[in-house]
C-alpha cells in the first residue's frame, strides 16, 4: 500500500547504504579489523575537541530556552552572520545573514533548493560520475536529472557536452567539487569556462540558469590545491555546504545554503527557501549544533590523516597495477575496475572482505569508489588483499 | 523564477511564523515584558536538567565517531530499542526497534510517512480545527487534505461526518490529540468509535486506511486526563511523536515514528519510511540528541507550570465574558472571538500588544488560538489588556 514512486525506490534502494549494513554484518562475523570497508563516506577522524568544548560551554552558560528553542526557519541570525563573516574573510565575498540559511546537512539544503526552484519536468544537469542521491533529490520535486557523460581522462566536467545539452527546460546545473566519487577538484579554469557557458545560455534562453554547487568537501583538499569559491565566477550561484566532513559531524545533520543577493530573483528564492525549510518538515537546522558550529568555523578535522591514507592507498594501488587518478580532495579514490563489469569486480573484492561501491552507482560504470575515510591500519592491511585481487586479474 | 507551487506558498506563508517575527519586532519596540505574545508554540519552560547532563555525559564518555557519526537511516538501534521499551512499559504494547524510526521532529515524521504512502490525488482526512502545516505536508506529495468540519460543542472529532466522507480515495486519516489548537484530548470512547468506523470502511473498500496520530503533546495533559494509546484500538495506526514539547527541545528537531508490526504491509511501509528519511534529505535524526533523549525517556518538562497558566488564563478569560472550552492538554486555549471575523479580532488585540493566531489558520474561523506556553507573568499581566479588549466588545 505504499506509493508507486516509493515502491520503485525501495527496490533500487541505495547500494551505498546497503553496503553499510553489509559492512556491519561482516565486521560482526570476521572482526572489524579483518574487514576493509571502503563503502561509506563516514569520517573516521574524530570531530575536533573544539566542537564538544563549544557544546558543553553553550549548555553551561546559555539559557536552555535559547539553546533548544525555535528560531527563524533560516536559523539563528547570529549563526548565519558568523557563517557569512567567515566566508567573507576567507573568500573576499560580502555576504550577510540574509544570504545564509542553516540546513539539516547538505542533503536537506539541496532538497530545499530543488523544492524552491523546480516545477514538474524542469531539468537539472549534473556531471557523471555523481552522487547517486542527486537523482532522488531532484525527482522528489518531479524534476528530471540529466547527467553529462564523464571525462575519464581528467574527471573535470565535460563542458563541451554541457554546452550542447542545455535546453529551454534547464533550470539548474549541479556541480560537486571536491568531487564524490572521484576526489577531483574543479580548477579555476573549469569554473570560469562553466560560468561563461552559463552566461551565454542565459542570454540565449532569456532566463536564469542557476548553478548549484554542493560543497561538503570544500575543506578537504591536499597540498596546495585551491577550491575556487564559485559565487565569484558566476552570479546565479547557490552554494550548499555541510559540516559533516570538515568537522566530522555527519550524524548531526548541520550545514547551510548561501543564496547571494545578486542572484536573479534573490528575494523570492530566499523567502521560498525559508518556507521550503519549514514545510518539508526540517523547520530549522538543529539548534544546539547550529550554535556549536558557529564557534568552530575556523576548525577542521585532521586533514593530514586523510592525506596519509590518500598517499598510501594511491601509491599502493598504482604499484599493484590498478589504474586510478590521484585524488586532490575529499576522501574518495575512483579506481578503474580491471574488468568492465564493476559490480562483478566489487563482488570479487568482497571475497577478501574488501567493500567498495560500483561506479555504476555514480553513473560511471567500469570504476569503483574507494572511500578512504578509514583507519590508516585498514588502508595498510587492505593492500595485501588488493594484491591478491590484482593477481586474480593478472595485473 | 521559483516554482509555481512555491510562489503560492510564499504568498500565503504561515501566519503563525509571521506573528513570531511580529512578536520579536514588538518586543524590540515596547520591551518584551509589555508584549503578550501568545502566537507560537515555543515552550517557555526550560528543558529538564537531565537533558544537558545527558549530553555532557555522552560527550565526555563516548567515542565522538559514534556520537556524531552516521547510523542506519532509522536511527541508532539502541535508541530505537529504548524508545520501544519505554512505550511498552507505559502502554503495554510490544514494540521492538523494528517498529521505531527516529525523526527530525514530528514534522519530518509526518513528511516521511506521507512520502511513503501517498500517490498523487490520494486523500488524507483530518478534523478541523487542525494544524495548518498538515495541508503543506500532504501537498508536498501531491496528496489532498480534506478537513471534517469542527464540532465546536466539544472539539472532539466529528465522526458522523467522517463516516460519510471516507471514499475510495482515502489513504489515511490524521488526528492530533492532545489537540493543537483546541487543547482537547480525544477520549477513549472517541478513539474506539473512530477505530470501529475505519475497520468498517476498510472492509467496505477492501483496502487499508491508515490512521496517523500526531502526538507531540502526549505528555502535556492536566489532572488525571488520560491519552489513549491509539495503536491498541486500531491495527493500522502509525504514531508520530516529538520531544519538542515534552522535553522543551523544539529547536533540536527530534522525534520518532512508531510503525507497528501488525500494520497492513508493515515491511514495505517500514522500509519505505527509512528510504524516505534518506532521500528527503533528513538522512537520520541528529545523532547526539538521539542519544540524549534516549537517556531522558522518563523525564518531562515542568507540566505544572503550564497547568497554572491554563487555570489562570481560562478562569481570567471566562470571567471577562470570553467564551472558550477548558483545555485538557497541550498549551493552547481556543477562544471564540466576540466578532465573527477572527482576523479582525486579532488585529484589535494587537493594539494591546496581544498576539494570538486567527482560528482561520486552523480551518476554524470565529476562534483564536492562545498559546499559553509563556511566562506566568505574561498570562497575569495580559488579563487587564484582555479586559480592555472585552470592554471594546461590550462583554
Amino acid at each position: 500500500m505504499i506509493s508507486k514512486k516509493m515502491t520503485e525506490l525501495v527496490k533500487g534502494s541505495s547500494v551505498i547504504r546497503a553496503m553499510f549494513e553489509e559492512g556491519r554484518r561482516l565486521a560482526a562475523e570476521y572482526g572489524a579489523e579483518n574487514v576493509y570497508d571502503f563503502s561509506l563516506g563516514n569520517p573516521n577522524v574524530p570531530a575536533p575537541k573544539a566542537v564538544s568544548e563549544a557544546i558543553i560551554d553553550i549548555l553551561k552558560t546559555k539559557d536552555p530556552l535559547y539553546v533548544h528553542g525555535y528560531m527563524s526557519n533560516a536559523g539563528f541570525p547570529e549563526v548565519r552572520r558568523a557563517v557569512a563573516d567567515s566566508l567573507n574573510e576567507r573568500f573576499g565575498t560580502s555576504f550577510s545573514e540574509e544570504n545564509v540559511i542553516m540546513s539539516v546537512g547538505a542533503a536537506s539544503g539541496l532538497n530545499v533548493i530543488f523544492k524552491t526552484l523546480l516545477d514538474p519536468g524542469d531539468e537539472v544537469i549534473t556531471f557523471a560520475p555523481y552522487f547517486g542521491e542527486y537523482r532522488n533529490y531532484v525527482s522528489n520535486y518531479d524534476g528530471v536529472l540529466n547527467a553529462i557523460s564523464p571525462d575519464t581522462s581528467s574527471f573535470q566536467p565535460n563542458l563541451k557536452e554541457l554546452s550542447e545539452r542545455i535546453s529551454e527546460k534547464t533550470k539548474a546545473v549541479l556541480i560537486n567539487s571536491p568531487n564524490n566519487p572521484t576526489g577531483a577538484v574543479y580548477s579555476e579554469e573549469t569554473i570560469k569556462e562553466l560560468g561563461r557557458i552559463l552566461e551565454q545560455k542565459q542570454k540565449e534562453y532569456n532566463k536564469p540558469i542557476y548553478l548549484i554547487t554542493d560543497e561538503p568537501y570544500r575543506e578537504l583538499v591536499y597540498g596546495d590545491v585551491q577550491v575556487p569559491f564559485v559565487t565569484k565566477y558566476y552570479r546565479n550561484t547557490i552554494v550548499g555546504y555541510s559540516f559533516s566532513k570538515s568537522l566530522s559531524l555527519p550524524g548531526e545533520r548541520i550545514g547551510y545554503l548561501v543564496i547571494p543577493s545578486e542572484l536573479d530573483d534573490y528575494k523570492a528564492v530566499f523567502a521560498a527557501a525559508g518556507v521550503a525549510t519549514r514545510i518539508l518538515g526540517y523547520v530549522n537546522a538543529p539548534s544546539l549544533i547550529q550554535l556549536a558550529v558557529s564557534e568552530c568555523l575556523n576548525e577542521t578535522t585532521d586533514i593530514g590523516y586523510y592525506e596519509r591514507n590518500r598517499n598510501t592507498l594511491y601509491n599502493g594501488l598504482t604499484e599493484l597495477g590498478f589504474s586510478c587518478q590521484r585524488p586532490e580532495g575529499a576522501f574518495y579514490l575512483f579506481m578503474k575496475t580491471p574488468e568492465e563489469d564493476d559490480a562483478s569486480f566489487c563482488d570479487r573484492a568482497k571475497k577478501y572482505n574488501i567493500l567498495t561501491v560500483p561506479g555504476s552507482s555514480f553513473g560511471c560504470p567500469g570504476y569503483t569508489r574507494i572511500a578512504y575515510c578509514v583507519s590508516y591500519e585498514t588502508v595498510v592491511n587492505s593492500l595485501p588483499k588488493f594484491r591478491l585481487l590484482a593477481q586474480e586479474y593478472g595485473l
